[in-house]
């Protein structure tokens, strides 16, 4: 039986503003007269046309309680009113984010073309100061309509915006002095730059990143303090211990004492920094293996462990966070959704309503088969309990099960026979087997003649690199192998399988290549790439398809470390450039021991060519900085600034070195966390490999009726069949399959079963518990303000998880 | 009520031979004969002793079961007869256990004096030879005991014991052929040594950690299979890329590039080896970045991975087999100690008699408060379940309850108050507070003292050491502190808290430093030592007091890992002096990169002094290969060899480079494993301190009759009063408190709490079915070869887990 329930939508936060909802209902006794003067009609319509808009406020409201749970967005930055709707819109269009995407990563490159600028890439002050403004423009933009939209006490309370306006206004002001003067002054500011870029909506990941960065701070600041405290009592034991030898530069003071022990604790300088000493006794090395030992050995290896501990437990924390966020987002929309009468179950036709709004793009069919798919007690209408799936369902593509059979079987009648032959020799196991094995003659090939060449010494210059028969007839087969495996899979099916993916690009890449030898003599290094096609080999043992599916799976998540990693970099590549900008290393550092490597006379046979790791322009100081990152010999290029700076540049060196240590170790947590994760799922599930595990399936079969209903464009969905075929209990004839890519989160709730649902059970019984203390002052409060204590209700739930 | 449970014990397989047990039973018909001649008091008391004998063999078989489960021996090294008692027994004795241990050190301690001795160490050959000669005697006859008392069946099917013999037989002969000859020829084998030193019963722990070790390896090697690749690919790549720059020495050979490429991966000669290339374009580096964020940044990263997850696995199962290793020595313990009539319950009266032989040193009230706490079911009899426990309890020492006041109280009158005080003072929380106030104060003296003395760039040489006041004064303070506290807590409390020792060390040190300083100027350097006192500040912070914890708790496993490691670098030591002995490396390398560090004509000033890293002495090549282990600049020591002697000396370097790679991952495994343990069980058990949980304690309390029961030296001990006292319910006076400190395996039984009762669970269903197989079996067989059978069974059960 079906009840018309569209009568009274519960009050959105969202007040419809054209007519006032509850003047229409409070003014009952002005309407009973009006009845008697038969304008009741016209009544009618009005509260009839409120209703519906109401509703309408309801369901856009509704998404976006969605999407912010789904966003992980602050139910407090919700928009409070319509007026505020338009803002929040354009604010979350697509095209919008890419705009303010483009604005931030057009500030970061500015860094390219001004003052020093990388060759070529020079352009005059007036240019590229206004670019920068344009950018800058576009950002502030961005905050005006956020603005707009929270309102100004949201606004001021979120930090993050605060910082944001606060940078953009300096350095508005910034480039409007560079404007007017036409030059660059000294402006370290530049370095706040990667701000912006984190702030973006596609940044995400790197946001989340940088957000655990800075939680796991404080426990690794705590290992730093220890060991620059034992760093520094072996600095005073090792300045007691050696000073009195004349030969040993290293510690003739505690200054100097204290630097190479730091230096020490990157390895860089030793053996030479123990040589003196242990040219006068060999007993002193004894001081210098203790010290690595507990430092390097011991407490760096702790510090790895604080790091990971912390790590792992912030991922797992945020997971949980994320997850009742969503419960929250879940709630807050089923409220919205169910109407007065019935505050317990949700009518399809809401659904159907909201789903128009949160998911624009899904057919009517789609949509219905995820209400269907969600609704497992079969009653038609939905629970909070079975609303609390949609996360999982709603991103799920659908298509009907016995469409499931090779892309071709539709082509006309030679080729379906073709293809479909095709299809069985990709699918045959032995195919595999003989294209490794030719991948393999094609690896032992490229090395002998590569060994051959280098036995002969011949100047590769002279070399006539002109493709040999071997390699045509190789990459031959490999296009051959990438057409039929095409043609038989079927480009979609081929197209979104990591690993087809991967062959295509090196088999592409091999065709380039042979080409290019071809035609020009100049490209012979692109076969250098072929042998990479060689990795396909490692897909036959289990722990490297573990190895390389983390590779892929990670892909993202490893892109946001990378990013993080480069902005990190930009902040002090601009910091360095300020610093460093017209030092000349060439011959600097006479008479230290590092004087050989920034020799430059032309004479000597080896250059040290140190002089090079310089920071002229953004590229060069990203690539001096890498070479600080790896940490060896990175006290020559601090020595050599030193020399010729100031002895307090090397704060600047230590401190690049300290922060690389701290994102070294994120990025060693997060590849642990990440593999171990993987394994240990694995080996729980009981499972033989990831793939089989990686995609999420349903199954929803509708009977002839649904269908029917469906595809009648205008005919209003009801939940009233489901009901009924659950009481037929007849098979239904067409069976739906869904399908969607698995995220971490599902692995992390079938990895953390029970854990999840004590989580849930506890945030149940808080919100019951509140709910139930907040009755006893609802009585004595308006009705019509349950919404908002509702809303206090889960943001206090917020806080307590 | 008491029954006389010594009739008949079980079958044992150690059989009595004195007296054939069963031909007195079989023997009944002519025994009836014999009674009529009535001298069945005669058999009676020849049956009676043959009965006590038994029960003593026994007794002394359980308690070697219990001994075999503890030492996780394996059961099918258990003496098969009586004839072997003896030699096991002195294969398990405590000073023959030392004498191996000596034996095997003195073997390994010949390298420091046989040539290249250290100086000052040199013996002449014979008495070298000699020593050699005596140690391996002694470690042979270690083997013969073992021989005589596992057979020669167990014995060459125990390879750890084939190989121990094969090298020792290989070694006498070698010695012989020195003795002879008069002088050492190349002998590579010495390197084998280490093997003898694993083998004794005191390394137990470093034979663990060699298994593990060696369970990892083919994780690894997988691994490393796959660095290697990679490393493959790019030399190619860089052959083609680099080799036409004529100033690129590193890539102008494929092999020199895969060399190069491999010392990229130790990061050893970045950037050098990137800035010929990188001077000719600046494009090149991305080649490096990409290599070293690959191999560096991922594959090792993952390599750790892998060690670390194979590490924590292993060290489950391990913990599992252990755990199930004890379980069935417990059975066949319990097997031997009950009668025939009453197979599943222990009677005190054998219990007592298995601790006689198991924990000699007990006292019989120990021994009885062991049984009474075992006793949970109050019944007077131990059921098998109970009898698991014995592990946990039978090494606990016990004490009166009432016995716990401080250790002075039962001083004389005025000493007693004294105490006392000094006791309350200790306990008060502000003494401490001071105390660290103190050190603080001292730190900051010493901090700038130095840098007082720093700055006036005095030679120390000729400054004037004597003590200070301050120094005295800070001394005496720490003097009295500990004085107080030995007296206030008493010497027994005070020297068993890891942090009081530490205290006591740091101050004795401190008190000689100052002495030293007072009567020899020479000594001055100990007062460096002082500021490790310091130390002690960190215990106010949790995370220093996990950190020092895992230090402290986990120093026995750190000491193994450090033994295992000293083992790697014996034998790659031994190799590389009989390799590299008489080569010179002073001015080697001429016209090659590394020149400098090689230099050695005085008129330089920037000494390399790296000819001195060498292997002219086994403590010289220590050290030499701990500057292999560290990386930086490795590759320097390695082109020094391969220059003087041949290019292939790179391999023995690149070889300990892999193995040091490998252990270094297991250190870092291994201590990541350690305090994620101990951070993760805190968690769990949510446990502010681990200190409190680190004591295993039980309480049992006796009535008056049963501490005058224990008390009487020959009444016989009997369960009855147990099962009296259950029934009767009163409380009783004397309250027993028994304490011992928490194994790893303590811990993990209740971290991995719900896993270890499913594996108890699986044992048991499999040890049931496995018996009740049996039984149809059985009853086909002839009675006494039951013990043989259930023999089997457990060792089925071994192999299943």
């Amino acid at each position: 039986m079906e009840v018309d329930d569209d009568r009274s939508p519960r009050a959105s936060s969202i007040n419809a503003n054209d007519i006032d909802f509850d003047t229409v209902n409070q003014s009952r006794t002005e309407r009973q007269t009006l009845r008697e003067n038969s304008t009741e009609l016209l009544v009618e319509e009005i509260r009839e046309r409120s209703r519906q808009t109401q509703w309408q406020l309801n369901y856009q409201e509704a998404a976006i309680y969605l999407e912010e749970g789904e966003n992980n967005d602050k139910f407090d930055t919700h928009p409070r009113d319509q007026s505020a709707l338009p803002a929040y819109e354009v604010a979350h269009n697509r095209w919008f984010h890419l705009l303010d995407l483009i604005a931030a990563i057009l500030v970061l490159l500015v860094a390219i073309c001004e003052r020093p600028a990388i060759e070529y890439f020079s352009l005059p002050v007036g240019i590229h100061a206004s670019l920068e403004m344009l950018g800058l423009l576009i950002l502030s933009l961005e905050l005006g309509i956020r603005f707009k939209w929270v309102g100004w006490r949201a606004f001021f309370k979120h930090k993050r915006t605060v910082i944001k306006s606060c940078t953009i206004l300096f350095m508005l002001i910034e480039s409007i002095v560079v404007l007017v003067r036409q030059t660059s002054h000294f402006r370290v500011t530049r370095a706040l730059r990667p701000l912006f870029l984190i702030h973006t909506y596609y940044c995400r990941g790197v946001r989340r990143i940088t957000r655990q960065i800075l939680q796991s701070l404080p426990p690794i600041l705590d290992m730093i303090i220890l060991l620059l405290f034992f760093m520094l009592i072996f600095s005073i034991f090792g300045y007691y211990l050696f000073s009195r030898n004349k030969d040993d530069m290293y510690f003739s003071t505690l200054e100097k004492s204290f630097v190479n022990l730091f230096i020490l604790l990157t390895t860089a300088n030793f053996p030479d920094v123990m040589m003196p000493s242990y040219n006068q006794s060999k007993f002193y090395s004894i001081f210098f293996i203790v010290y690595l030992s507990l430092e390097l050995y011991f407490l760096m290896n702790l510090l790895l462990a604080v790091v990971y501990d912390t790590f792992s437990n912030l991922e797992k924390t945020k997971f949980q966070k994320l997850l009742i966020h969503k419960r929250i987002g879940c709630q807050h929309a089923f409220k919205l959704l169910v109407s007065d009468q019935n505050q317990h179950q949700l009518h399809m036709k809401h659904f159907m309503g909201m789903m128009k709004k949160y998911h624009p793009s899904k057919s009517r069919r789609d949509c219905y088969l995820v209400f269907k798919c969600l609704n497992t007690s079969n009653t038609g209408w939905l629970s909070l309990e079975e609303f609390y799936g949609i996360y999982d369902v709603a991103g799920v593509s659908w298509k009907l099960k016995n469409e499931d059979r090779i892309w071709s079987s539709s082509f006309k009648h030679p080729f379906n026979v073709i293809f479909k032959a095709f299809n069985t020799l990709v699918r045959f196991k032995w195919f595999d087997y003989v294209i490794y094995l030719v991948i393999g003659a094609n690896f032992l090939w490229i090395l002998i003649e590569t060994i051959r060449l280098s036995a002969k010494s011949v100047n590769l210059a002279n070399y006539d690199f002109t493709a040999s028969w071997a390699s045509i007839v190789f990459v031959c087969i490999y296009s051959v192998e990438v057409i039929i495996k095409i043609l038989g899979k079927g480009p979609m099916e081929y197209f979104t399988l990591g690993w087809d993916v991967f062959d295509f690009l090196v088999t592409v890449l091999s065709v380039i290549g042979v080409l290019g030898e071809r035609f020009e003599n100049s490209f012979y290094y692109v076969i250098v790439l072929r042998p990479f096609r060689l990795l396909r080999l490692f897909k036959v043992k289990k722990r490297y398809r573990d190895v390389l599916g983390t590779l892929f799976v990670l892909f993202s998540k490893l892109t946001s470390l990378a990013i993080v990693t480069i902005l990190v970099y930009y902040f002090f590549a601009i910091i360095g450039m300020e610093m460093f900008l017209n030092v000349d290393l060439k011959n600097c550092c006479k008479n230290t021991s590092v004087e050989d490597f920034y020799a430059y006379d032309n004479n000597s046979i080896f250059h040290g060519y140190y002089y090079l790791n310089n920071f002229e322009n953004i590229l060069a100081s990203g690539v001096t900085l890498f070479e600080l990152t790896v940490v060896n010999n990175w006290f020559i290029i601090m020595e050599g600034y030193a020399v010729r700076v100031s002895q307090w540049t090397r704060v600047y060196f230590m401190l690049f070195y300290i922060v690389m240590m701290v994102v070294m170790n994120i990025i060693v947590a997060f590849v642990l966390e990440s593999f171990l994760f993987r394994i240990q799922y694995r080996r729980q599930m009981k499972l033989d490999d990831m793939d089989d595990d990686s995609v999420y399936r349903v199954e929803v079969s509708l009977s002839e009726e649904e269908v029917d209903m469906c595809e009648k464009p205008f005919s209003i969905l009801s939940g009233h069949l489901i009901q009924l075929q659950a009481q037929a209990d007849q098979p239904e004839p067409y069976v739906y399959k869904g399908e969607r890519s698995r995220t971490k989160d599902d692995f992390s709730i079938k990895m953390y079963g029970d854990e999840v649902k004590t989580w849930l059970l506890e945030m149940e019984k808080e919100r019951t518990s509140i709910i139930e203390s907040m009755k006893g002052l609802r009585t004595r409060q308006r009705p019509n303000s349950l919404n908002l204590e509702q809303n206090g209700v889960s943001e206090q739930l917020e806080v307590n998880c």
